[in-house]
């Protein structure tokens, strides 16, 4: 069987990433290599009998089609979130999908043609390059430092090209864990606007801030019209629901509805409403809390461990919050051919290399390393493991 | 805000598919438009209870993020399915998607380019002809009479033109209640191992049969490792929890698996363990007894109230299974402008025309109406109700 593949085929897989999630389904490895959030902050049991009581009350609707863009009193409920974090919307700027990775495929079909181009932050979330690659975007990748995306940078890539949208993950980024200042948010939603080039914020991690002051959305800043926001309630409830949203104005709703109907038809009716049946019934800034809490002990663990067994020559970030720090080795160390080795010793993360779009900047010599889903105690011993295989690697 | 949308943008949306579902919201209109499954056959105290020991016993698995191609006991209960329909397969072949819609919207990621022909039953699904529309598609249409898909025609359209895949729906057809003969399915599994290309075998319906004996799948003929099979639990158990799958070789399914980790990670964990649970605990052939019961007598009801109340100069398919029979009316009338009128009668029905990827056959004197979603009574009132409105327009 010799099967003639679509163009975009080639650009879907990552051998990085399949490698990751053998990984992280064995139990001998301390493994950073994941994106998982902790199962022990799942609120189980409230779950259950949001699921038992909507079943036995409203089951015939839940078990029932439903309207493509989303539960009405969900899309409310994510309306009025979004509204206090100073984003101006009403139910009918609210679609509900898969989680926030269905936002990225969407937004992909909707606005993107082949050879369109996309512009990124280098580095950037793998699997939003890979949609990428999919919908045979090019892509345009605009350095991040300490700040967020280099907004000069972006601006010189506006001169230049008209990207069909620009993809940001402004809070506690993935993979590098820094956080978009409140100054380079409001030049991005201007730029937007001025160039009238969308912008597909996403934002999975920022309820989750383990220090400093909440910065605003860039969907709150003016040009934020111009913004699909996307989020998701798969690392502050949990991500096996697969609920997750993007905020729009209402003709790019009504478009992503079309589009959500012909690739799936609804998400999970059921889990729309026993999820919204929890939220009305608990105080999710109050489990939101527990969550954060336990976090912030693990990040500062791992921030501790990397102090204490990490060679001098290593350097990283300090995130405020999320559920990634980023090292930087010496130049002479590429973390995709030291993974082995790490995997030898026990101990698991992902090299760098499939976050950038590209081979510029620091591809090679970086390490993404999750904190959220280990206990102190793992996280030293892993920590103190590959302390010991860079000190052994570094000249 | 001017947004600059996608080629495939335009063939996604269908205003006549939108009217429909806004019909079906409304209580005071006896609905034979939609595709609903019977809210009455939803095995909704059962399946609470398999979410509710799912997630007592297995909550911090059944929330967390999974494999893409889905939960394995649920992909070895699908494939133990197949096999006893006669489909040579393992749990390797098979991919759990979020309901069977997404087996197409994968299947032409996978395959189309933009300008690449898929051939199909004409008519047929109307929301097959939208995701085929939306990745551009070109849509080369192949008659269906009393028999299936007319293969002598398929087989001059496979001698002039080299479609990506063929879309069929072979059992109680999507829109026309038809089931494809033995001597077809061969003849096609045949032809697409002649000209090496893929079908897809939509099979919603399968299960519910009324009459007659069952038909084995397309791909349980020679020829079939070219058929990518497509099933769902949204007419056997429910739409609602977005539970389909797609049999397949290897390959096949490992790109499918990388296509659908873009699009959305993984489907719901939680309604896959659930549903599996559901799955053992009960007997789901005995549950498709008693749907299968419930359906015959509406089908049935259905075409007595057409032989009372329909003009003679109307005529239909006798399905055997599904939910749908197919109407034809004389010459002169155009059943999109019947459609308002039945509405101020309070009636409803979908208009043949969006179930044909062109102008041709009977496209503007057709009807499709649905059986599962209405009791004896109100089939007979509606029925009445069209049968007068009918008599009123017949020359």
């Amino acid at each position: 069987m010799n099967i003639q593949w679509a163009n975009g085929v080639s650009g879907m897989d990552n051998p990085a990433v399949n490698d990751v999630l053998k990984i992280i389904q064995r139990n001998d490895i301390i493994s950073f290599a994941g994106g998982l959030p902790s199962a022990r902050s799942f609120p189980i049991k409230e779950l259950a009998a949001a699921f038992h009581s909507t079943l036995l009350e409203e089951g015939a609707a839940a078990l029932q089609y439903g309207v493509a863009n989303g539960y009405e009193p969900l899309r409310s409920w994510v309306a009025e979130r979004l509204q206090k974090q100073g984003i101006d919307c009403k139910p009918g700027n609210i679609i509900i999908t898969n989680g926030s990775q269905q936002v990225l495929d969407l937004a992909c079909r909707l606005l993107v043609n082949p050879g369109d181009a996309i512009a990124v932050e280098n580095p950037t979330y793998l699997a939003a390059i890979q949609v990428f690659k999919g919908a045979q975007a090019n892509i345009l990748p605009v350095p991040v430092d300490a700040y967020g995306m280099n907004i000069d940078e972006l601006a010189k890539v506006l001169q230049r090209e008209k990207p069909k949208f620009i993809y940001v993950n402004p809070t506690f980024q993935n993979p590098t864990g820094v956080t978009m200042t409140v100054e380079r948010r409001q030049q991005l939603a201007q730029l937007a606007a001025k160039y009238q080039v969308p912008v597909v914020e996403d934002n999975p991690y920022g309820e989750l801030r383990y220090d400093g002051t909440p910065v605003p959305p860039i969907k709150s800043f003016p040009g934020g019209e111009w913004v699909l926001y996307a989020g998701t309630i798969s690392k502050i409830v949990a991500p096996g629901l697969r609920i997750g949203w993007m905020a729009a104005g209402e003709e790019f709703i009504a478009k992503m509805a079309s589009a959500k109907q012909i690739s799936d038809v609804l998400t999970n009716s059921l889990t729309q409403r026993a999820l919204y049946r929890y939220l009305c019934n608990h105080d999710i800034d109050n489990h939101i809390g527990t969550i954060v809490a336990q976090y912030k002990e693990q990040r500062d663990s791992m921030l501790e461990a990397m102090k204490a067994f990490f060679p001098a020559e290593v350097t990283w970030t300090i995130p405020d919050g999320g559920m990634f720090i980023w090292a930087t080795l010496p130049e002479n160390i590429d973390t995709t051919k030291l993974l082995p080795e790490a995997i030898k010793e026990k101990v698991a993360f992902v090299p760098g290399a499939p976050f950038y779009s590209d081979d510029t900047g620091q591809s090679h010599n970086t390490m993404r390393l999750n904190f959220s889903n280990s206990t102190p105690d793992m996280i030293y011993e892993g920590m103190e493991r590959l302390g010991r295989l860079l000190k052994a690697h570094v000249r």
